[in-house]
């Protein structure tokens, strides 16, 4: 970590762009040579982050239609830089110039004006949830990858949206079953109230947060790098890294303050390749290295900020004013978190299997 | 980030030394000149880290004496690395010899194994606690230094173990309020409570986790580099990175799930030098840039994975046997973890403090 | 470094693209805020290293049209990314069918299927010295940077060419003396010598080598960071990063071994605003940190690898073939190679500049 | 690269310590797990740089006992950072006292104290060639790991010293050679000539530079990370960081400059195990990627800047005065280069093939 810009180690990505500028884009150093690749594995997972794609999201229409520059040849990569470029389109920037002079509360406005002494106040320019395309398109690669090399998947859902729960069994839920409903919720009677509290939320200007849960299958025991790039560490970053993200539990996390250890430890078990274990509040990891369970992990959204109520807050001159927003937003940023945690969680395990196939000497 | 053992870019740390090897250590790099810096400055946060301090932590006593070895020159650091060094005196080996053929439930045994294929099973290796002697030490310097150019400071106590939880004021609770009690628990009346629970829970041969809370006050506004350093991030991989943290939740964290947008934005007013908020849900962060308010998280932490109770585990030819705990622990991490968790605020702050230094040009 | 298309660490840029493919290109990480910047200021260096610029150089004609696509808004730059595309457009990659399965003499042809397993042939691929483009944009920001927050300017010129040498005087020699003729020599006798030479190069089907100098004038004291990362160390690294150069030397280089020390050491004088010295064979860097004197280095190039003559070598099947040479190129890589030494002089102390300015604390 | 007292990425390394403090030492981390090791492997290297290792070395007497402190256990490194501390003996600070107010010529005292504003004095501190003790250590385990797992070995020896050259076969040239004469100088007419002109260079207070040669073999193609972590470019970056080292050549080097490129090209011809070149101009490497062939290159190193003779310079205030030296010292450092040519090339290789085994996938 040096600038800001730039995820991890040996499958290394630096995202670029901002929400109202040419457009935005990702280089992705690293990536084995070899992968088959084309720009439709890109485009899934790009539609899955992609706005207006269904009533609950914000009405902003992307095509976002990925172009691969460079990094493959004849379909295959070639171990060069892979750079990915989406323009930007239906970017009505006018649409913001009310934005100039002041700064809205809980977006970043006010802190890249203290950081930088300007700011790209289009849409939030950097700091727009815009700037997620670079790291689904990267992410992408990454689930190729690593389904490829080492039959690892990610899967993540809406798991909770404001008081909705849900009970869902990260061992069974599938792709489809999450991409079955708009909402990313895979249990259709917390979907369907989830769905309709989100709706009531637009209705009534207001806005809704919630919780993406996640699971990885398929890693193998020896991920991570203690001390401090423990697996659990680097996931935390990653998913703290996302616009609107709160926090970051692995396994029982915030739970297992209120157990004792007799009650939290996992048993170890025999297993068919080797020690397995009867439970897993560890949530796959063990002393920051996996353990060959599945990797659990839970991160909370806020609601978002941008609402459609009359707010309080300063202009560019310290002076009281009230916003009034506009422009288009989601009122609940739940389901299309799903594609981006999906991303981060597939970016950390990639750069991980590379270092671990690094040191794993015969 | 590339091998693990490895923290921060500009104010950069790096910890070597296992339980019961010759010592622990630490190397900082990056430290500014002409800072004034002796043995007693890390003296003050080893002794709230070492083991033996009270009757409610580990009895394994160590003296842990730092010793500068480089890089302070007529009691100034020089710019050049500062080497420290902490022998290990109290390492009964012996007593872990029960270990070396088997894995202990929730401890890295089975995964350092899997990794590596060669493990130090004496008290833990590299991956007992005791590894975190490097980063208080070093955390101590980057206290000198925040303190002396920047005018922040970081203080965490503990704030719930198992169920027994707190109110405190995080703007108003002071240092010598938190080392009043041996839990560390600036409530009084929890603060006895937690005593006794974990005077209970050692009795029973049994373990309780607990949170740790942390606010930095005096942060001005600008530190944090998105879209990927951000501070919460670089925070968040901070804190999961110490042994036996579950998650990290900044500002209303999970708890912002349950809110709507009118109800979780922090309006901006008029500040005396500059807008400030009416409220802190952002816990002084916002777009990954702190905005000048106090910056507060919480780490929960599980409960002690060692404990003197027979479990059920496997030994390394895959086979059930049963483990009888025997060795020194803590049967409850808490009051030791705050300074860890202190530490790594200290070194996360440290190292964006000299990053926005470098491109905050006049 | 970790992954090799990155350079740089707090003024970081990452370069991508191929010879024959959609385009090249580069991501600037760590730019200050606030420096105005438009595409012109890109273009100028751009020219310089533009292929087709005169007789001597290869007939491939690009534009090399720059576009800004990201980190730049009402004219300056904001703190976040730059992203510059160049597209490719006069890439005709049919002229390099016959070199699909064969492999020539001294270039990276057999290296990167022996790396990779796969090979873009069409026109040297990511080993082309197309991929330099991204490197001159950046260095060309770079330029702007440094000139503007610290008066430093860097200029480098073609010193010798084969056998041709000239005498030059690095403390007064001027842009304008350097462009004033194709060649970039800016000995008007040399330079007519050496334009004659490569003329009979190329008729004859063969290639020259020769020497860049190099000058960076207003260079503070204190840039460069001991013990790895001297200002000559990273000036070293970058240099040999360019395609086609074989070495460096700074200051007295290897000319310094035939002297003894009472004849090489430069004793210090009084100087106005602190000690200077009264010759500079330390190029000016002195233990690894520029002591205010001007930078002085130089970087021999080899004879461009490819020739208009027939050569012995093998195809793809290890069967030894005759290679008739065909396609564009230069006889003489010196003149173009001008703007590539200045572009990674340039990154290199703009990196440290700000990596100096991080822990110079008042 | 960021502070700059790391090399590597993969395999990584850390040096600290000062002429005159308490020690040097250095922490590798990335090393892989399960390579046997002891101290005595790092002794054999350390003696080699050693002081008073024989009468044309400086006088100063230093036992350089390498104790290993983390890392390794029952004799197998762990995968867990490797701390190694020399404690420093003989350090006779009161005899550089008078250093403490004036700035020696072509050392680093002016340049120290300008960057830091703040310089241990004694015997040059940091900038002293005893930092070098963490290197040669740390290559003394990138030399077992190499000769482990991939068969490479690695070989420097001293080619010229002043007007003195020599004529070796860098395919032949055995350690034993090189190890039988104490200039390390393994062509035994250069070396008696060598010694001579060393001692009497000594008895006229004067000093001498001169070339080191290396050479690595068994070097299999495919190292090295286009475009800028080319080989020949960490190559280049560890010579130049290395003391008194100004300047690098790889194969041809600056030799290349005057031949044309239908005499400088490689011919590749069928080899046994695929392509390999009936010359190695190239020197090992080609696009910056090993091609199978020894790697070449030369480093000179300037005479000695400490003379026993009386100098001008100036002191702390800018005011003129006569520097007489004192202190031990070698009046040339050739001898004592060797193995630290051969630290920084080992240590370079050492991390490429990691590197190169991380993405080389089936």
């Amino acid at each position: 970590m040096t600038v800001g810009n730039t995820f991890g180690s040996l499958f290394r990505i630096t995202t670029w762009g901002e929400s109202h500028g040419a457009g935005v884009g990702v280089v992705i150093d690293g990536c084995p040579p070899r992968l088959e690749l084309t720009e439709a594995d890109l485009q899934a997972d790009l539609d899955r982050r992609r706005p207006g794609q269904s009533r609950i999201t914000t009405q902003r229409s992307e095509e976002d239609r990925a172009e691969i520059l460079s990094g493959v040849f004849d379909g295959q990569t070639t171990g060069s830089p892979i750079a990915v470029l989406v323009r930007n389109s239906d970017a009505r920037s006018d649409a913001y110039d009310h934005l100039r002079d002041l700064y809205r509360p809980s977006h970043a406005d006010y802190t890249y004006e203290a950081k930088y002494g300007i700011r790209d106040w289009r849409g939030g320019g950097r700091a727009s949830a815009r700037e997620t395309v670079g790291r689904v398109a990267a992410g992408a690669i990454a689930r190729k990858l690593l389904s490829h090399v080492a039959g690892i998947e990610v899967l993540a859902w809406v798991s909770q949206v404001h008081t909705i729960t849900t009970e869902i069994d990260p061992v069974k839920v599938t792709l489809e079953e999450v991409e079955s409903d708009p909402t990313r919720c895979p249990d259709p009677d917390a979907a369907a109230a989830i769905g309709f509290a989100i709706e009531e939320a637009r209705r009534d200007g207001d806005s809704l947060g919630g919780v993406v849960t996640c699971v990885a299958r398929g890693v193998p025991p020896g991920l991570g790098d203690p001390v401090f790039d423990r697996l659990e560490a680097d996931l935390a970053k990653g998913m703290l890294s996302l616009p609107a993200s709160r926090g970051f539990e692995v396994g029982s996390g915030f739970g297992s303050v209120v157990m004792t250890g007799r009650e939290h430890n996992d048993p170890f078990i025999p297993g068919d390749s080797g020690p397995t274990t009867s439970s897993n509040r560890s949530g796959g990891v063990q002393g920051g290295i996996s353990n060959g369970s599945d990797v659990l992990f839970r991160v909370p959204f806020k609601p978002t900020a941008t609402i459609a109520s009359p707010q309080d807050t300063v202009d560019t001159s310290n002076v009281p004013v009230v916003l009034e927003a506009r422009g288009r937003h989601d009122p609940c940023v739940l389901p299309r978190a799903v594609p981006l945690v999906e991303a981060m969680a597939l970016l950390t395990l990639a750069d991980h299997w590379l270092r671990q196939r690094a040191v794993d000497l015969p």
